[in-house]
């Protein structure tokens, strides 16, 4: 069984007076953060609010750069082509890489949001436009991407170090990608079944699709979400249930 | 009489369909180009594709910030507080640090734009957040600003090397500030007057306001507009007429 | 004493995943609902959502225009022209009232949103322009702006109905416009003295000032705030306080 | 032959400071504008003049609403449902609407922009999306439509009077949809042929497909653009064709 996992969190998606979210709380519950960069969510100042607080914590930071869409919240695939994925991706590795900077802290990661996360983990040109765009950087960061995906795939072949993820509180299907959000049973709804789940992962590195099929996956980081109304109870029962199997949270 | 002067350009101000400029033949006469970076105008393909092409004319690149406002070009104030003031400039100069660090170039210099650059002449705590935020991502950073404006002394005061910037085709009031473009005399429209404008700086260090009196200035660089019909013509008049009195167009 | 007053709220004033307000239940406890237009915040699905909601509980539709800002929710003025506003105002009226329309209802009153209303309240320009665009759109639709403002003034003068409103839940200054929201003592947070107060303004006409001065005013419609925590048990207040004194909550 | 035909342009697609093409001048050429209602180009301001320009030249207005993008120029689809094209078009005729109805003229017709129109040509749902909120909106409006499209059909279907259009300087598939504006022979450069072709479509109601096969369609509007460096020349040119062989330009 693997010993340690990471646990992530989408932050900083509010946008001006628009509040998402309980950054606060859920900065205690995970090792890595993704804070989103202004296209889809999260604006300069809580840009640099978001890198502020989880610097304080003391949890590992990363890009979380999504499509151009504020209404949609990135969550819309809107064609761009693989030029523009690469530089709206490396436009939002800068802009959030300033706040870092400025700080004094350490950008440790990438991860794409929303449509463009699901794009690039089927698409290869979408794929190794993020990939390139994160090596362009810093050929140092880690990218973080759906277990098995195109994505991790492009990352590995631009020589980045990547970063498997899986999702504990929603369904597979049986091609390993995640049930789109349209879905009745997108989600999984309770905290002891997303426990069950991950545990299950960690020892067998395998989850159930949802047509009840073994998918192989590779469980580095675990992603939680911060948005739903029980977020940060589930988020507790999984942090329970890892330490009582003694895996460590931490971040990769 | 100065020897030597940097003339620099705003670039890379088209968004998405629209076209604005003519930077290619704007880039074989200037010394520094002052990019934007996406919240006024210069989408991020446009800023990617702008840095690549000032990089091919070995022009200095400077970020070129300005308020979030595609419909006004940035030319409108928005009261921002100074803390939004220097998390909207952190950004914006981070986003095109990463192209310029993709391309393998280097960011030399920052002009604040529009309403953000005219406020920052007269209003302490404006000027005091820009500089803030460009000696925080990099102290090595030049920031260029009006001539005796309030930014200027913000830049000293913050550690950064300034750089005094006077318009040739601007008119000034008594107090050293442009007048508004909203008035009637905003600009020279000559080439001429503007070069014979141009040498008087640099030989006097002053200028004639729209009143009468001699401004004191320092020209360590001009702007040219490249958005104005006859900008490329009067820009030519320029460099001639700085060639003839042997004055070396120049990056600071 | 007044025996009868609207009540109106703000509503529809979500975008896109972000959610704003309870507007179901509030939609429960007013007579008139200011509908958000798009530009600050409501986008056109929550437009047509909130308007049939409206439609579904009798309550009267007014159309909120704002300022272009949806990340500073209309809050911040913008130095657009007179002009400009009057293309903002009417450009926003004539897309609600489309959803109005397509529903079968009726378009019952204006009024300006945020920055907006308090800059009418005190610019003539400004107060022109808004009544000029609501009297060229339908000279039948009534003007709610705050009582004794200059764009009561500017609403009569264009042959409109005016509507005067007062803020229960907020203090007022000694010229009768409201403190802003960035003072401390912006608010009244206590449901009690807001009964208190706006029994007070019906049946003295008038308010005490924060400096202590009574201000003369015209209670014919008291907003309420449904973005508040603690708005509906406030509102309920309220209406409790109205019923005991047998004040008849109706739309104008 | 067709004795009399609708020749229609886009219009009023500048946005703030960004110009876009020579609307005086195409006035003079045209008996139908279609003008752009905000969201992917065409601000209220511009809207505004660009009605009053359109009643000046005595020219038929249509609303011309277009997707939210306005950096893609509401030329790349965006998954909207169907419920939110609905709401969309319904905003934009609303806003348009208002600006003709202030400056008393009449709207006449909408024409979907870019993506829309082209999405709406193949597919049933956008199609019917488009059709309700124009019929929801005003049953009297006509509605312009791809000749042989299916928004053709979801027009009639809803009851609307619709007008075919067809594009002298596109080339067209054999299905009857435009060749992509991408593909290198999207568009015809020649005015002469262009003149040619609609006389052709005029005569025999069909046009060659770029594979050779006569498509059959109804030419009772045709599409000017206004935005290419040439179009002037060319409206110039086909008009002079068409009266040379007496066919009237008239509106629908």
């Amino acid at each position: 069984m693997r010993r340690s996992v990471d646990v992530n969190c989408d932050l900083g998606e509010s946008y001006g007076m628009f509040q998402v979210g309980s950054d606060e709380a859920v900065l205690r519950l995970v090792s890595s953060a993704n804070i989103a960069c202004g296209l889809h969510a999260g604006d300069f100042t809580v840009m640099h609010n978001t890198v502020k607080r989880a610097m304080a914590h003391n949890v590992a930071i990363g890009a979380h750069p999504g499509l151009p869409d504020v209404q949609g919240f990135g969550r819309r695939w809107i064609p761009y082509s693989p030029g523009e994925i690469y530089d709206l991706v490396l436009y939002q590795i800068g802009a959030l890489a300033a706040f870092v900077r400025a700080e004094g802290g350490r950008l440790v990661h990438v991860k794409p949001h929303g449509a463009l996360y699901n794009k690039a983990a089927v698409d290869r040109s979408v794929a190794e436009a993020i990939a390139g765009a994160v090596r362009d950087f810093d050929p140092e960061l880690r990218l973080f991407a759906l277990s098995g995906s195109l994505l991790i795939v492009a990352g590995q072949a631009a020589g980045l170090r990547t970063v498997s993820e899986v999702f504990a509180d929603r369904n597979y299907q049986t091609d390993g990608t995640l049930v789109p959000r349209s879905h009745p049973q997108a989600m999984v709804h309770s905290g002891t079944m997303m426990a069950e789940r991950l545990l299950n992962m960690l020892e067998k590195g395998s989850v159930l699709s949802l047509d009840g099929q073994e998918v192989p996956l590779l469980a580095e980081t675990v992603c939680l979400h911060g948005d739903e109304p029980e977020a940060l109870v589930h988020a507790q029962t999984l942090r329970e249930a890892l330490e009582k199997r003694e895996v460590a949270i931490r971040q990769v």
